[in-house]
């Protein structure tokens, strides 16, 4: 009597991760798919086409028998890898019209049956698996790049379009600020990927000695901010890191990214969101503010970031409360609440750099994360669009100290 | 017994106008209607709106009980107009996602009805009568543009794309240069749009003073641009204009913009077409070459570009001898011939200067062109992509030096 | 019984224009004399070597027996003649330090030497005696670009130093200004550089068609130019062109150059010149204006500018009057006066562009002019900083359309 | 019987730094004082006046009866302080013509004479003597710079100047790099300006834990660089941190800094001094190295740069041993030797951060390091170029990872 094995059960993760940017996407027409509103942003069609690359690169050319998509396809949806050749120039990935956006759906649904496949025959190695489970993280990791180069592209539009119809919320107003210890001594940061995933560079798991420090029991809001504008925030050099004043002065920033700041009615001030302007809610996490603001507000507060250590193990004590993950009915944040995990990524006092021992896994893979470790700025928690199951204690966003369009703020230390 | 008056002649003007851009663009999806590839480019989605736009912005505004179709595509589809107020960046014309094709086609509807519905009242006055067929010679431009943004667009598509499935020709060698004299003495230049139409710099019509020359009875050909190359007429710098010799160590430039010119095997050369990338044929005229290049080739042979005047007399001689004009089947010069009208825009030793007693047309129109009288060239004939009954003896064309998307080529002087 | 031949006429020309220089340097420190302020300028110790350079390379590198100075001076001192070989590249002219001025006055008084033993000759063929002469008036182009380097230096230093002492002068209003009539019909233009010396730009002559005209008896003052500035001519985009206009939002341009106008009390302005900051004065001509601006104010006062065919039709009737030519003591022009020729270059209307049959010098002196005849403007006359001697009613000077550095203003035309 | 007061220890030190800097700038002419070579350099003038401002500002200013020298210097020579308020543009010091090095050696007098009478008075308190030793560790840290900045400045010379005529040293190979042991563990890190001076950032003292690793003998020579070159080192992306890759796309780097490398013959290859062009020494540290460079340079050895925490403990073990200090005759690091102090600067692979309790010194001289703390990376050890008594185990100095006109190189660990 002939036994069938059982599907993979790596198969629902891999079906239900790729099933959510379906669903992300499928509102947005061709046009909304196509452009590049800045060269740190993608096209919308882009990411749904590199993120089924990254599939097809890593796990299925391996396999015995498989036939290549489209070579071009290789060239054109390659982000950064060196190690698999030369690649569309990234400042122009908005010229891409071929493949149009249907015809991207095909080489996902071509790539999608391949893995499938693959999956129900369920007799794959654990480097094939952990590819797989790599390739579901990076492609949710792309379902919250869509979201902020889709928020950043819509909000250059003159309609200010809805994404997403999303109720405005009122609420009152947030409660205050209690401060948390975290003990002098030695802890134990970050994770080896096991029994749970975890990229490489949350690795290896290592001990650091902490100086005794308190952190905010809650993110920082709109409501602080508006404080922080009213007082000459953004006026006062002294607040400010000489590069992050610099930035001010060529910028012309006096507010977060998205804002119309009234400067004779701060409360009627508005904010460019997916779900088109709306008036600002003073007791959600303040948005959009690049690592100088974060700084240079923590400055203003008499108070400092946390370490990206600090951070982790005050985090630790609170693991099971999350804020707001991705719900593709909302993509926004709630009120700041107690939990350290959603709502808005937290700017840390921490340069992105290699933990003791970290090594780059092996082949083209090892550029996912380790040739970003100079002159950007770890962020931990996770945003309001972040998908659920993607957010971890230990997982290290990082982005340059100029960067406001990820849905960035911040909480204090002391 | 009630009359109905005929509709006005300029209706049959219109509607053929308005049905060439839609055959144009007919099979262009979204996406390739949507990304703007360089900042002097605009995506074919804005030509498409902008020439409504122009229709609605002059002539139908003025009409007693015009409705405004849309507020935010008067900021979004106006060009230059300083008098008009507002718009949309130039550079950022690609991230208008929103309104979609479909929008501007209903956009389009919409205006045409209303300016048919204009026309076929047959009362319009001689002011209104010019703006529209100025409106149609509007769009005939633009239509040349679409073409050509469309081409640079395609270009950089990994794909090269087809636009157009032209056959590909072969043919002979040209026929040898021979010259064509152009008296001494006094002659009258320009039109004063009576009784054909002209744009405002055209005229008025006046009178200057020739130095006898002659004129090549062709335009320098693929062949010629060849020996040029091969001569290393991009190498020396006694051949150039300080600028250009400047623009050329800049950008590199060592043949024809879309060309890849194989050294090793010139003939072999490709060059990009809208009918895909296609071999160099030998007795077409140049296409895509700046005035820098072209002055370069012209002091190479020995010879120099023709004034605009002596260009304007010697073409009144063959008036009736038209080259290729756009035919939506090919979008592409045959070989040279004998005509000076059609196949390729020739630069001129000219610079683009108002005529003596020139006045802009009244009102926001007189922005067309008269204020882009400083820094750029002149150049006349028409081209392979110029719609027919677009094209005119007295027609003054102009880029700056360096610009190369335009289908530009040359013709010698002496 | 011997004769010694006499010297050559030349050689007081040679040694009165060599002095001049030093006159008009002697008092600058090292300091003054070594900075760069722009690419567009020179340090005037790179002047003071370059017209040394020029007739070392020009005409002693021809004389038998005669020992290069110094190899690298030949790099550092050649400006862009691409036929004499690679030069030390133009922005980093002020990093020079060494040869230091000393040792340019060395170098200077060892070609001086060169020069006057082979003067004193007095064999010299027409070719070399006609590139002496070109020396002279290369060195008495490079006086005037000294003094408007040095003034754009000093306008960037905290302590606006005065180079020369000259007394405040106090005048009244300028006379109103008459129109002079400019005849229709055909003119003679240009100059063959004969019997007086000529740039190989100024000819051939040739003859134009010109139609009838009226020029302004004299230049536009400072109160014309306060009343431009009144009736808001830096904002209003009907009165510029296109570039211009991108130009004054690009550099948020108010005044001309080197003015610190007052708008609330305009009379109170004052302006940067070579003695220090002064007051401005209102019947001087209006100086340190582009194209631009120049082309926005004629079209705001209702004229237009002359071109360079009307401009020294109308000159050559008044040959004989002077403005302010180079006086070392003041540096400055008086007030507007009847002449045409001194004061203040005046922007003409014309592109810089090669006369009928113009063909540049033989050799590498023949980079001179000719290569710069593309997107640069006309202007004509001569400036109070322009030498006795070197002005000519056919002289072309020639500046791009946003130049603001040199001493230029405009006089009307309609 | 009166007696005197003895005159403050800081007298020797104070007149003994000043005078060093007349030692180091007394060979150069006012043209070699004058320009800044890029922004990030200043003249040599400039950082004479600067270190003068900076003990007129924050010492004698608070001093009873101190008349200011002048207030325009205050202006001029404020490099960066913004509490002090505005300032001459940081791009614009090479145009600083007047004052003139004479003046600025008046200034220095005149502050000298003011100091040196406050010191000889021998009552000072304990903040005055503590600006004072500030202000002499400042100008210790300009002598560095005014070497660096003359050595970039000369390097563009097309003579390639001898500032300092070191005779040529041969030697033979380095040593074999040894491996000494940092044990795992906690370790105290830092100063707190006790008893011995320093800087702000280089406290408080504070505890780290060390994960065990080895560290390198001696620094990496030039005979190790020529072999990473020869290895494709600096074409191979692999290597590289992402941002070093692009960088060495956008520069074309192939070697260090100032080196003329001979692919046909690299032993052969040479590199500017501050003794002009001189060939590479094999057993010297390379020197002129960018973070990314430090950084592919370990990658490739197999082995990473260490952090600045290992590198403290490290040379605490090393103390007494220095290599080359500053020595106005040679300027120029020996052959790498054991020591960790002295000859070059070592690329560490920290991020320059602020230390747990790191709070800025009160008043305008807490932008002195403070405001920097964002996307520089730390270098440890000194050069041969650091005044003797400036260097210290706590030092930390830091710059941007694209620098390389420091004198920087490197030492391995694993």
């Amino acid at each position: 009597m002939s036994t069938v094995a059982p599907p993979h059960p790596l198969l629902d993760r891999f079906t239900s991760v790729r099933a959510l940017t379906d669903t992300l996407t499928a509102t947005l027409s061709a046009e909304d798919q196509t452009p590049q509103s800045m060269t740190a942003a993608s096209p919308v069609k882009w990411h749904r086409a590199h993120v089924t690359w990254f599939f097809e690169e890593f796990i299925l050319w391996a396999q015995p028998g498989y036939a290549v998509y489209d070579d071009t396809y290789r060239y054109l949806f390659n982000s950064y890898y060196e190690a698999v050749g030369a690649r569309h120039p990234r400042p122009d990935r908005g010229l891409v019209t071929r493949p149009g956006i249907d015809d991207i759906t095909r080489y996902r649904e071509h790539v999608d049956a391949a893995l499938i496949d693959l999956l129900q025959r369920g007799d794959l190695d654990e480097s094939a698996c952990a590819l797989i489970e790599l390739g579901c993280n990076h492609e949710q990791q792309h379902q919250e790049l869509i979201l902020m180069d889709l928020k950043h592209l819509l909000s250059r539009n003159a309609f200010e379009p809805v994404y997403v119809d999303r109720p405005i919320e009122s609420s009152g107003a947030a409660e205050s600020i209690t401060w948390r210890s975290i003990a002098t001594g030695l802890q134990q940061i970050g994770s080896d990927g096991a029994p749970a995933f975890a990229y490489d560079n949350e690795g290896p798991r290592h001990t650091v000695y902490l100086t005794g420090a308190e952190i905010a029991s809650r993110a920082v809001t709109n409501a602080d901010w508006l404080e922080f504008i009213a007082d000459d925030g953004y006026r006062r050099a002294d607040l400010w890191l000489s590069d992050g004043w610099a930035t001010v002065n060529e910028t012309g920033w006096a507010a977060p990214e998205y804002w119309e700041y009234n400067p004779d009615d701060p409360a009627s001030s508005t904010t460019f969101t997916l779900s088109g302007r709306r008036p600002i809610v003073l007791d959600e996490p303040v948005l959009h503010v690049s690592f100088y603001e974060a700084d240079a507000y923590a400055r203003w507060a008499g108070a400092r970031l946390p370490t990206e250590f600090e951070w982790e193990v005050a985090a630790t004590d609170s693991e099971s409360r999350r804020g707001q993950l991705l719900d593709p009915a909302r993509c926004h944040p709630g009120p700041a609440g107690q939990a350290m995990v959603g709502d808005v990524w937290e700017w840390t006092a921490s340069a992105y750099l290699p933990y003791p021992g970290f090594v780059p896994a092996n082949g083209a893979v090892g550029e996912y994360n380790g040739k970003f470790m100079s002159d950007q700025h770890v962020l931990r928690g996770a945003s309001a669009v972040t998908p659920a199951g993607h957010e971890r204690i230990t997982y290290r966003n990082f982005f340059p100290a100029s960067s406001r369009w990820a849905f960035t703020g911040l909480r204090l230390a002391r």
